[in-house]
């Protein structure tokens, strides 16, 4: 973090930036933080705003003892950039068959795959926040099907969007490459498993960008040992990092990746957080404000 | 071939479409080709129209008794797609560090690679034709500093290019991803040898999916052992399929695929044959014509 508290201190150099547990911090009037202990917020008296320090809040929600106090986050144009590289790169592997090329290769087998057109690939895309909804139009941009799955109504040019519970079979029959850029809330835990697998065409693939939480892993292990999964990519895990003798490292047709799908930039979280000082001392709306109810 | 033979027969069902070899194929007027035994054209007394089957022309252009006859070739733009599909897959795959990170999952490491923005890397693209144009455009709408070469002045916009000889040395110098889509001529057979990546960046990657010919493969197995090329995806080959027992197939950081990364659909190059060949009956000028001194 002590890069961040650099960031900040950059952004806004009247400001004074410490450290959690640092002298001063217990009368801070604004906390910027990712997964702080639980009850360490409430026991700030001073306290007026709670700051993430990236797009999800998640792990600040589930303090049991968080203040109610107006929570914001931080919205990076190029995280949602990142994010979008990065789930390109993985559709492509799928839909132009480099796992399977990269696997014959360990055997020098020469075996050109066919070559199918993108529109031939429906691509479901759960969550259409701002990286979801700029995720599924580059994808579109590419020539893939592209459906997403939200739990409110929305709206993307030339995309079929299915709405909550009752759309979420349709969403998923037709599916080819899942991908997973929900936020983490009561009602989307544990949504990767068994169940929705299920409902997925046999030899689907999956790329998970989203929480680690809405990982079943067993069911995950499970639906790629039987082949249910044709294929995953999994950036997100329950722990991290994943320990070094967890089996999934070796499970068959997974790539685990080191949660590097996007990682928003020290600069701009900085610039972000001490934005939002300015106007909370101003007395200006803040941006980026979060729905705690709805859980972001 | 065969399957080649029905798509220009379905287009054309007035022409009488027969494989070399079976009977009336050596009055044909038209012969359709990618490959053509030296002298088999020049023993067709009939012909009148050589047509090759894919975008390239090399093999036909190679025929010491090629008939002086006029040359067309197949211009897919789907296949233009494709091949963009694949480089933008492996232009990720290196800027995302993917390659790294896929090597560290063998030895159950959780190292997350530093994230850049695109415009930090720069894809030097070799070639601007049709398909090379397409896949510069297509790098530099995501984000990437592309910068093309070409024999010829070409204009391509935001793009930076460099020409012929006297620009090559400038081109390799910033090149992190050098992309090869260069038509296969004298001056450009054996292009990507050792003096080419002695003038690239340590550490730049390769994407090659031009022509087999334009590697000097023990160049690039050397360069790959040294470090001087950080990385390779590999797609043609001198020797095709590549022979199981060839060392590339293990070379350290090269991706080898099986000459996959465009195919032209059956369908399109039937449709393009028999649509010339009707023009050439109709006295019509005859689309993609190639121009045979330069060899594209």
């Amino acid at each position: 973090m002590s890069h961040l508290v650099a960031s900040i201190q950059r952004a806004a150099p009247a400001l004074n930036v410490v450290m959690h547990g640092e002298p001063g911090a217990a009368h801070a009037e604004v906390a910027a933080c990712w997964d702080p202990p639980p009850g360490a917020l409430a026991a700030m008296p001073n306290l007026r705003l709670i700051h993430s320090i990236a797009a999800g809040v998640d792990n600040i929600l589930s303090d049991p003892a968080l203040p109610a106090l107006p929570l914001c986050r931080v919205v990076d144009p190029q995280h949602a950039r990142g994010m979008s590289e990065f789930v390109t790169w993985g559709v492509l592997h799928f839909h132009r068959q480099l796992d399977l090329v990269m696997s014959n290769q360990r055997d020098a087998r020469w075996l050109r795959p066919a070559q199918a057109h993108p529109a031939q690939c429906t691509v479901g895309v759960m969550g259409l926040g701002e990286i979801g909804s700029r995720v599924a139009l580059d994808l579109q941009r590419l020539g893939f099907t592209v459906r997403g799955w939200a739990r409110q109504p929305r709206a993307l040019p030339g995309i079929e969007i299915f709405e909550g519970e009752s759309g979420f079979e349709a969403f998923l029959a037709d599916t080819s490459i899942l991908v997973c850029l929900l936020p983490l809330t009561s009602e989307t835990r544990g949504i990767l498993g068994a169940a929705t697998f299920a409902q997925m065409q046999p030899g689907a693939k999956l790329i998970h960008v989203g929480r680690g939480e809405h990982l079943v892993v067993a069911d995950l292990a499970a639906a790629l040992e039987s082949g249910r999964l044709g294929g995953a990519i999994v950036d997100v895990f329950p722990v991290e990092p994943l320990p070094a003798d967890d089996p999934l490292w070796r499970a068959p047709n997974l790539i685990v990746t080191p949660h590097m799908a996007s990682v928003a930039s020290a600069n701009t979280i900085g610039e972000q957080i001490a934005h939002n000082v300015q106007r909370l001392l101003d007395g200006e709306p803040l941006g980026n404000v979060v729905d705690v109810a709805r859980g972001y």
